[in-house]
């Protein structure tokens, strides 16, 4: 004996999840189970309107509503000149809340990772380059400061080695408002190699 | 910035099921836009159809697919005079697999729990006393051997004090193929207690 079958079929949608294993996924059925119709109707309406509403942006593969160009490619104020390239959405997010960059993002869907078969055709780097026909005047490389964020760069900044491009990353250093102390080994000594001069 | 309101109405309604977080409702999401527009819609459609075809089967109240009865109830080589009563519809299927039962069952949809607010009232208590005015001879309560399990078994004994009802639990002791030096002392303190007579 096993469950019937409309429960079964969403168990084993459900246990497709990343991150969710088929005990968790048996949960959440049995939740959604509980919850009334409309909920769950609600929830089903929007997985089913982002597939339809929501794409890639043409030029930065960053989400975009309606098709064609997402708002930040598409607002003329922004510095079309600089290219902040970026693993994931959340990123180009977090570099928004920054408020320290104006130029328009690359979203490469991920990082290099030979050992889990990311190589570089599984990444927007296609697209990207196809980008530095336009008036590109710098790169910026901002990954996560780890072994597949340092492959990523590397590789790319091989590629990039265009004339009249630059090429650069963000600064690795203490975090503002971090314990010198509680600093690990490899940022103190990047956050020393790479001092602020401050008075000469 | 933040994300297009139809990517980050499923970021939400993903982070309302139980155990997933709002990090991991993002990343399912990412995931979820990364897949075939197919997929996606048999997903959606999948819930859309466990809402409209299961049900709550009307005497056991484990699932029932198009109302009514569920196979278990609807079998009338099941033995109707023992109800094996449980928290959850996973744990029909475990003591169904076991093969040692051959009677009906009641799934409580959970195990008192006065901490976590689960009253005898949010249980399915009543429709199990309203079976009793049938020809049920015995009721066993199979929960899970914590307190939980404990508290919910003690609270349905007292209230099924009914004369000629047999009120039982299954055994307590060492699991088969356990080994005695591992075991818990709870577990072997109920074992020894337990113990069963091979020759008198």
């Amino acid at each position: 004996m096993s469950y019937p079958p409309s429960l079964q079929a969403v168990v084993d949608e459900l246990g497709r999840f990343p991150g969710v294993g088929p005990k968790s996924a048996q949960r959440i059925a049995f939740w959604l189970m509980r919850q009334p119709t409309e909920d769950v109707r609600r929830l089903s309406q929007s997985l089913d309107d982002m597939k339809e509403n929501l794409s890639f942006c043409e030029r930065c593969c960053n989400f975009a509503e309606s098709g064609g160009l997402c708002p930040i490619c598409a607002d003329d104020r922004r510095d079309q000149t600089t290219i902040c390239v970026v693993e994931s959405p959340p990123d180009v997010v977090a570099v928004e809340r920054s408020r320290a960059f104006h130029g328009t993002y690359h979203v490469l869907h991920g990082l290099l990772s030979p050992l889990e078969g990311v190589t570089p055709d599984r990444l927007r780097i296609q697209e990207l380059l196809t980008r530095l026909h336009g008036p590109v005047k710098e790169v910026i490389l901002c990954f996560n400061a780890n072994l597949e964020g340092d492959a990523t760069a590397m590789y790319l900044g091989r590629l990039l080695q265009v004339p009249g491009l630059v090429v650069s990353q963000p600064a690795n250093g203490l975090p503002v408002g971090g314990d010198l102390e509680f600093a690990d080994d490899l940022t103190l000594s990047r956050a020393i190699t790479g001092r602020r001069v401050l008075a000469d």
